[in-house]
């Protein structure tokens, strides 16, 4: 494990939390004060394969070793964002498609068992969201929706300041919302998903549709685009209107002031963004009549680790509440 | 107006709410209790083309009434529901289809200096959910979506057991979110709205392109159908499949317990619930994989008139708070 900060010695008696972001290729984790401030943090590469124990061991080495460099620092709560479908109540990831080896896996509770205090577990996407909230873009709002767009589609709302979890913690899963009814074959059993038109995984798969060439990285169609390459730049203009038709909808539904987007592709904003802009401004009423905001966020990929930091201050009442039910 | 009914002696010290439900041909109005016990009620005919006087005094006459009847017992409040989008600070109807003579007035601040108290503007479809919330389908949860299935399709949310309401009050639209891509287009701006597939003006146009005949009302196409038509099935499947895509949507991003369908088409519900859960089922994982309910709604017409005045308990801090912004 890398070590990649030094706690700051006026941080030894203030409050904080530790976050840490669960991904399928790092782990990130941080001990961040209320105002916002990464007094220390750790990161290392994961690797699922190297199956469950190796995974636990590695999250509660980083845990372990923030609190002793935090020293007498009072701590708030620690927070886990980890992709998939997360059971709140019973604190399991019940579908990741990243992290096979945690499915249905008791998470919260092994790791509550080894360090011997409470956790808090939520969706990544879901903690990105908080961060933004409470960092980020979206610090002057209570209300907004962010939408990650990396090898998949991820998304978290944040409803009143806090994450929308519905009553299971399944809430959010804004990459599997149908934007195409007879569209591309989804893993989760749909097809047209969002995830399916506007991801990495879905630039790849419409360059080699468009035989531009063969396992073209997002990266690669994003260069044959930006030196002129009609076909390169029609394809991110497909996934611009998909974004476009999904926005749309959640203004709709939601009339939030602001909504987000963040992960890999958002280096590539400036082709997918005008015709996402157009197809949200058509097809949503209020978009194209009030001042609602559709923007960048602007943590990256700090976001999820602010976020699961906050959950200790923002959502802990409710993860005892759902502990105690 | 019509009288139709009494206020009960009982009730003349008890605290009660007026809810008025607004739409484009009938005004109801009701003093209703803590309890949920209707004291007294009015209803009359709107008729949107007498103009804006005309139904400004029919509502305040309602109202007028309704306190006089129920004596010295104590209003709580008053809350209005009505069609369209409203701009919940300023107390406007931003676009209503239905009552074109109400657009863009101030119709808060007129019937409050009309009567010399405060009034709360709703979206008709978010009184109409909250009063399944309260007294009906809904009783059981604090989180649930309402699809009002009428000459358009309304939509109303409850997520924490108020109205979500978006900053400016316009939340729930979702008659106006995107079913088909390239589908029929809508006034809205947007085309393929659900609007535009799942409500009785979709079920006419369906009917009128298969050639069943020009101007069939949607119960003359559910009694063809009924009597073994199998083009006039297909147009409930069509409409069930509509519905069935935007309940799995809904689904994935709210991962609330409770979607309850309500409005005019509910009767039709043997013809259009099969391929509507099918389609929910293939397109939701959570939906598949969890006790998510997708049910009838239980208060018929009379949800609006319940969440109106429900209002007045509910989210009168709100309506105060964002008229002191």
């Amino acid at each position: 494990m890398a070590y990649a900060g030094r706690c700051y010695h006026d941080a030894f008696m203030a409050e904080y939390s530790i976050g840490l972001d669960l991904g399928g290729t790092n782990l990130r984790a941080a001990a961040i004060d209320r105002d916002g401030h990464i007094l220390d943090r750790r990161a290392t590469a994961t690797n699922p394969e190297a199956g469950r124990e190796a995974m636990l061991s590695h999250m509660v080495k980083a845990i372990v070793e923030l609190r002793q460099a935090c020293g007498s620092g009072s701590l708030a709560g620690i927070g886990i964002g980890v992709p998939g479908f997360i059971l709140l109540k019973e604190g399991i990831i019940r579908n990741s498609n990243n992290i096979a080896c945690l499915n249905d896996f008791p998470i919260r509770a092994e790791i509550e068992r080894r360090l011997g205090t409470r956790v808090i577990l939520e969706n990544d996407a879901n903690a990105a969201a908080l961060g933004e909230k409470w960092m980020g873009a979206g610090r002057d709002v209570d209300d907004l929706v962010l939408l990650t767009l990396g090898t998949g589609v991820g998304g978290g709302i944040i409803s009143g300041g806090k994450v929308l979890r519905g009553y299971l913690g399944m809430a959010g899963e804004l990459g599997h919302v149908t934007v195409v009814q007879d569209g591309n074959p989804c893993g989760c059993g749909n097809q047209g998903c969002l995830e399916k038109h506007a991801s990495a995984t879905a630039i790849t798969a419409m360059a080699s549709m468009l035989r531009l060439g063969d396992n073209l990285s997002a990266r690669d169609v994003y260069d044959l685009a930006a030196a002129g390459n009609e076909k390169a730049h029609q394809v991110f203009v497909a996934m611009g209107r998909a974004l476009g038709v999904v926005l749309a909808m959640l203004v709709n539904i939601f009339n939030f002031p602001l909504y987000l987007l963040s992960g890999g592709l958002l280096p590539a904003w400036d082709l997918f963004a005008p015709p996402m802009l157009e197809e949200a401004r058509r097809r949503s009423f209020p978009f194209r009549t009030t001042d609602t905001r559709i923007e960048k966020a602007t943590l990256g990929n700090e976001a999820g680790l602010y976020g699961a930091a906050c959950l200790s201050w923002v959502e802990a009442p409710m993860a005892e509440r759902a502990k105690t039910e």
